[in-house]
């Protein structure tokens, strides 16, 4: 039983799109991670996800919109619904979600993660 | 499909240990609520809890320890954990539980929410 610091534990890791575990409730992981760049549109059939922005800038593009996030501010995908992260410079996310998510969702490629590390 | 600013969230109620529902997702609530002074000590069974200070400073009294939260750091009651917040000054805090928690957990008192607001 550990108190967690978001801005320790991202001083930990550099790499992007590469989410690591940094707490665990009810069956939900609480993530953290770096993004820059453009994901993959992709989509998780059953699992609800939630992106909050703890320092940068967001886009979550829907196919019926695009969702801007700046820090302090958060987003929740419906399971089901596909979306495409996108950042124009390094954004800090945190992610709550089922510990059942794959990264990639319906998608398997090179940046599917079949392993998230925790720190 | 909406995102949630925390700030705006906040600005909307001044009111101490009433949480407000958020956000839905896989079961679980995201609520926002400001607290001040001391609760109760109290326990949940079958949830465990997340408590983020996104302003101010809350300690989180358990039986063995104190857990002193600042600012972007959290901390996940497990269930079965008996806990007693207190904010010397008002705090705000996001929660990530359950939708089934009771504030007071095995507790019912004067200060038992039995409907939680949605704002």
């Amino acid at each position: 039983m550990k108190k967690v610091d978001l801005r320790e534990k991202f001083s930990q890791f550099n790499e992007h799109w590469q989410p690591k575990i940094v707490g665990e409730l009810n069956g939900q992981y609480v993530k953290l991670a770096k993004l820059k760049g453009e994901f993959i549109w992709h989509q998780h059939a059953d699992e609800d996800e939630l992106f909050m922005v703890v320092r940068g800038r967001l886009t979550i593009r829907l196919r019926a919109e695009d969702i801007l996030l700046e820090e302090g501010e958060f987003f929740i995908i419906p399971r089901g619904v596909e979306h495409l992260p996108v950042a124009e410079e390094e954004v800090e996310v945190l992610l709550f979600e089922p510990k059942t998510v794959v990264n990639t969702g319906d998608q398997r490629n090179e940046r599917t993660l079949d392993h998230v590390e925790r720190i």
